[in-house]
C-alpha cells in the first residue's frame, strides 16, 4: 500500500484535521464527526444532513455549505456513521423547520440514519428521510439489499439543498428529493480495484486486461468482468444500463454526471463525456447541464461512473441555483 | 495500459471533444487545437496565454474563462504546442492592448512560444512572455534547462487574469506575473509513474515501497529514491525544500496549493494539507488562502505536489477577484 498517510488508525481524523484547516468557513466538530457550516442551524430552514463512510471524497463533506448541505457525518472508511453521531448532526443543524436525511441505500447506513431518526424523534425533532438508491447495475450486492445509492446522492443533496434553501417545507425538500432519486440512473465500471487504510491491499484482484463492468463505490462486484475495451464501447454499455432501466425520450432534458472513481485522470473522464454526449444526441435526449469530475469515489479506483437525472424545469432551476461549498460552487 | 481510450492516437482530439461538449460557454477549435473563451477577444483588455503539452488537466484548458485565461493551447500528451499553434491563440485573443504567454520552463515550450512571439511580432502583435520555474527539486532536468514550472503556474495564470480584467497594461500584468513566480516554490512526490497513452507503460519504475522525492510532473527523475514514510515527514521534507529556497518569516503570509498528480484521492490530499498547515503554523507562517486537489496534473499519477507564494495584499486581492472557468470558480 502506498499512501500518504500517518498511520492507518490516524487516517479520518489526519484528513480531517486538514479538511479544517482547509475551510476555515466550515466547522469540523472532532469528537463528534461532524462537519457543519459555520453559521450553524439557520432559522426556520429545513436542515440537509448526509453521510457515509468516508472514502467517496468530496461526497459528502466537500457539499456542505450554502446552497446544499447543512452537516456530513463521514464514517471510518467505507464503514456507515454511528447513530449518534448523525444525531449530532440533526441537532446541530434543526432551525425549528426539520431535518432531511440523505441516505445512500446500504444496509449499515439504512439502519444508523433509522436509529438516529429515532433519537431526534424522541427529542421532539422532525425528521424525514431520502433514500438514494440509482445504481442500475445489479440488484442487491455486498453491503446492500436492492439497489445501490451512487452518484445521483449529489443530484439530491444539490437539488433538496435549493429547495430548503429557498425556504420549501419539510415535507416538500423530502418529496423532491425522492422525486429526483426516482428521476437519476447510474452505472459504474472500474478499471482497478481500490485500498483501504486499514487493509492495506486492494479490496478485489483484476487482471491487467480486465475491467470490472457494473462495480459499486467499495468494489462491490459488478455484472461481469470483461476484456478491456474502447471507451466508446464502455460508455455505450453504461448508456444503455442506464437508459434501459429509466427511458428517456427524444426531446427530454437531462442532468449528466460523468464521475471519477478517484485515480482516473481529468482527460479520461472528458473523453468519456464525449461519447456519452454523442450517443445521448443520437437518441435526441438534450444534456441541459452537467459535471465532469471526482465527485462520489473510491479512494483510488481508476475508473468511472455515468449518472443520467430526468430534469424538469424545476431541477434545472435548482439546479442552477447558487452553491458554495469546498466541491460545487457557483452562483456565489 | 488500462485507460478510457478509444486509440492512443485519438485520444487528444477524443478528449477535447468532450471537453468542448462539457463546456458550451468556452470554444474549442479543433483544428488549431485552441481553446477560447466564447466571447473572443475582449477590446483593449490584455490577452492571456498559456498551454502545454496535454496530461497536466485541468491545467490549461481549465482555466480558461472570465477572471483567468483568454486561451490555451493543449499540445499531445507531454509535448510542447507548435508555435502556430501559439500564434492562432494570440491572434484570436488580441484585443489590441498586446497578450501576456504564460509559459512553464521546459526547453520545447520556451522555444515554440518563443518562435510564435517572434511570429506575432511580425503580425504587429505585441506579447510579452512570463516564464515559471517554481519547481526547487533539481537545478536541471529531463526537457528542462533550469528549474520546471509547475505548481505555481496556476497562481500566475489566476492573478494575471484578475489583473488583465480590472484594465491593467500589458507591462504590467506581464510584471505582476513575473512577480508572482519569483515568490512561487514548489515541491512534489510521486508515489507511482504514470503512462502516456501513446507508450502504452510506465514512464519510470518505482518499487513497491518506494518514493521519487522531488519529481517533474513528466515524470522526471527528484532528488532521490527512498522508502515511503509517514506523510507527516514527506510533508516536512517537501515544506523544508521550499522555504529553504524562498524563506518566509513568522507573520508573513502565504497562499499554499495541495496539490494532487492524478491519481492520488482528496482525503489523501487532506490529510498532507493538515500536515503542511500544521508546519507552516510552527514557523509563525499564516496560510492566507488555500487549494486542495487535482489541479496540475501528470496523467494517473499517485502523487502530490506543495506550492507555497509568499502573498502580499495585492496577490489576494487578485487571488479573491471573480473566476469562472470549468476548474476553478469563484465570486461569479
Amino acid at each position: 500500500m502506498k499512501k500518504f498517510l500517518n498511520t492507518a488508525e490516524s487516517f479520518l481524523s489526519d484528513s480531517l484535521a486538514g479538511f479544517a484547516a482547509a475551510h476555515p468557513d466550515l466547522v469540523v466538530d472532532a469528537d463528534n464527526r461532524v462537519v457543519t457550516r459555520a453559521r450553524g442551524a439557520v432559522p426556520k430552514k429545513v436542515g440537509l444532513v448526509s453521510g457515509g463512510g468516508s472514502g467517496h471524497e468530496p461526497l459528502h463533506s466537500g457539499f456542505v455549505g450554502a446552497g446544499m448541505l447543512d452537516a456530513a457525518c463521514p464514517g471510518e472508511v467505507f464503514t456507515s456513521p454511528v447513530p449518534d453521531q448523525v444525531l449530532a448532526a440533526v441537532r446541530a443543524v434543526d432551525g425549528g423547520a426539520g431535518t432531511v436525511l440523505v441516505v445512500k441505500n446500504y444496509t449499515g447506513d439504512v439502519m444508523n440514519f433509522q436509529l438516529a431518526a429515532e433519537l431526534a424523534d424522541d427529542d421532539g425533532l422532525r425528521v424525514e428521510t431520502v433514500l438514494v438508491d440509482d445504481d442500475v447495475a445489479v440488484q442487491d450486492s455486498t453491503f446492500t439489499a436492492g439497489r445501490r445509492g451512487t452518484g445521483a446522492t449529489l443530484l439530491v443533496e444539490k437539488i433538496t439543498g435549493a429547495a430548503a434553501a429557498r425556504g420549501d417545507g419539510l415535507g416538500a425538500v423530502a418529496d423532491l428529493g425522492r422525486r429526483v432519486n426516482a428521476a437519476s440512473r447510474s452505472f459504474a465500471v472500474a478499471l482497478t480495484s481500490c485500498t483501504t487504510p486499514g487493509s492495506g491491499r486492494p479490496g478485489f484482484d483484476l487482471p491487467d486486461d480486465e475491467i470490472e463492468v457494473g462495480v459499486g463505490i467499495h468494489g462491490e462486484p459488478g455484472r461481469r468482468r470483461e476484456k478491456l475495451r474502447p471507451a466508446r464501447e464502455i460508455a455505450a454499455d453504461m448508456v444503455r444500463a442506464v437508459l434501459e432501466d429509466r427511458p428517456l425520450s427524444s426531446g427530454e432534458e437531462a442532468i449528466v454526471i460523468v464521475n471519477g472513481l478517484g485515480a482516473t485522470p481529468l482527460s479520461e473522464l472528458y473523453l468519456v463525456f464525449g461519447e456519452v454526449s454523442s450517443l445521448l444526441a443520437e437518441r435526441g435526449i438534450r444534456i441541459a447541464r452537467n459535471l465532469v469530475g471526482n465527485y462520489v469515489t473510491s479512494l483510488d479506483m481508476a475508473g468511472c461512473s455515468v449518472t443520467v437525472c430526468a430534469a424538469d424545469q424545476e431541477f434545472l432551476d435548482l439546479w442552477d441555483a447558487p452553491v458554495n461549498t469546498p466541491a460545487l460552487r457557483w452562483g456565489c
